[in-house]
């Protein structure tokens, strides 16, 4: 019997497969549970009492599927509820702001050690997000506490025009390019020069290759700005704890690693969808009930 | 006491808001109570039976409001929802899809009319909604019923375009002329040639300017095509209704005709978005607990 690592994941939505994306590159030999709870997605218009009950929710299903970590993928849960499932769970939490922030705060580090002269001023990030997540401020808290001023942009057009395949488009470079000349000109009147753009919400990675064409073709006359995704920052995060927590087993494994995928709207819509952010076909998807 | 009707109208969010907006020009003497039921939205992803519930909720607390007349405001609901609301109502329901649909063929009519050579291939309607509208096929059945062939085109961008405000915005407009092109290439596979492009989502009369100056720009090479909202269509079958069904008392009331809106989530947004969508300050809105 294997006693590799079962990992449980869940979003609202499929967008957090972006998270299970980078984590299959970081953490190959575990085995996966994806929740998505799209029959009652956007998240982002509801209270923080609602929210948390469908997060615990949806702990309480993975749990009964056999996750032993809970990978919280979906950053208005993330904001909202991360308190409720520490204190309903009986297996370790990991939500998608915390290393977000900390990746911010590392590349940050880093930068400074490169430059020779230390810009002292540098200590800002801009934080890309939906609407939902930036009323929130949760990730304003969480670069506060790593020393860094976030200034937080809601960009809502982004979301939808992922949704609709719209990955290399024209028109989404646009409203990229406007996103981002507005929020620098916010940012800069509150005295934050960004050094970091922080990809925000896990429909984004979807995004990056776009973004670094932008900065390139419309802002080479700002300091160089690096981009980081909240997505893959978690899945380092996970990647951590795991090699804390569980030994090793990949030599002594016998069976392939599972994966296994739910959702409690169309399964269909989850499959077509959800295929592009996991960057790879999903097989099947089971419909779960998690109720109204 | 005042006779004059009160008329409920009912949307999942602000949208219904635009047929509010043509009722108030065509009947200013009425009460109006408004219900968005914007915790609960989106609608397009949900089951039939979900929106059944949600909409015969709605109609209650409408009824208990005093409304006279119940307008569903919401395509998704006219769609999936309006035989159960019938079966439940003690008062009249008018949804939008109908109206929409008989407008469509009444300016064929008159096309008809005008071009002394009657081309009597002019069926064609290309109407423009939501995903989750065009998967119900709603107007395309209520299109047929009229004699015309429709060509639903999905326009999943609109709505959050709309959302953001960029109602006259240049990545708006390339987008509506995407979306254009596609259509009338897709609807030319089936044979059909749209004369008329009917707006199918209580959203979209906000781009109504936009959509005239796209095929001025974009389309003058094209048969002439008109463009008709489903909004302005309902509000028409409601004026003719209350014109059928309750007498005028605009010369005997004494009082002022009031409105009321309700939402069953932020109050604070339904207000301000909500505003956009009405042409008018909206002074006041109350929030309501529909349940789950």
């Amino acid at each position: 019997m294997s006693s590799r690592p079962t990992i449980g994941i869940f979003d609202s939505g499929f967008g957090g497969l972006t998270v299970m994306r980078s984590l299959l590159a970081l953490v190959p030999d575990a085995n996966y549970v994806y929740l998505g709870d799209t029959a009652r997605l956007p998240y982002g218009s509801k209270s923080r009492e609602t929210i948390a009950r469908y997060a615990v929710d949806s702990l309480r299903f993975l749990e009964s599927q056999g996750a032993e970590l809970f990978v919280v993928a979906c950053n208005t849960a993330s904001a909202l509820a991360l308190d409720a499932l520490e204190a309903e769970a009986k297996i370790p939490v990991i939500g998608v702001i915390e290393p977000g922030a900390s990746a911010a705060r590392a590349a940050r580090n880093e930068a400074m050690q490169e430059a020779a002269a230390t810009d002292l001023t540098s200590d800002g990030v801009l934080v890309l997000a939906t609407e939902a997540t930036v009323q929130s401020h949760a990730y304003a808290r969480a670069c506060a506490a790593h020393g860094l001023r976030a200034f937080e942009k809601a960009c809502p057009l982004l979301v939808p025009l992922v949704e609709e395949g719209w990955i290399d488009h024209p028109v989404t470079e646009e409203v990229a390019r406007i996103y981002l000349a507005e929020a620098l000109v916010q940012a800069g009147a509150q005295n934050i020069i960004p050094h970091t753009i922080l990809l925000g919400c896990t429909h984004y990675p979807l995004l990056q290759d776009l973004f670094e064409c932008v900065l390139l073709k419309h802002f080479a006359d700002h300091d160089p700005m690096s981009i980081l995704d909240s997505a893959e920052a978690t899945a380092q995060r996970v990647k951590q704890l795991v090699a804390e927590r569980f030994s090793s087993t990949s030599t002594t494994s016998t069976t392939e690693p599972t994966q296994k995928f739910f959702a409690t709207d169309s399964v269909e819509k989850f499959q077509r969808l959800g295929s592009r952010f996991l960057g790879c076909p999903i097989a099947y998807v089971q419909h779960v009930d998690l109720g109204g």
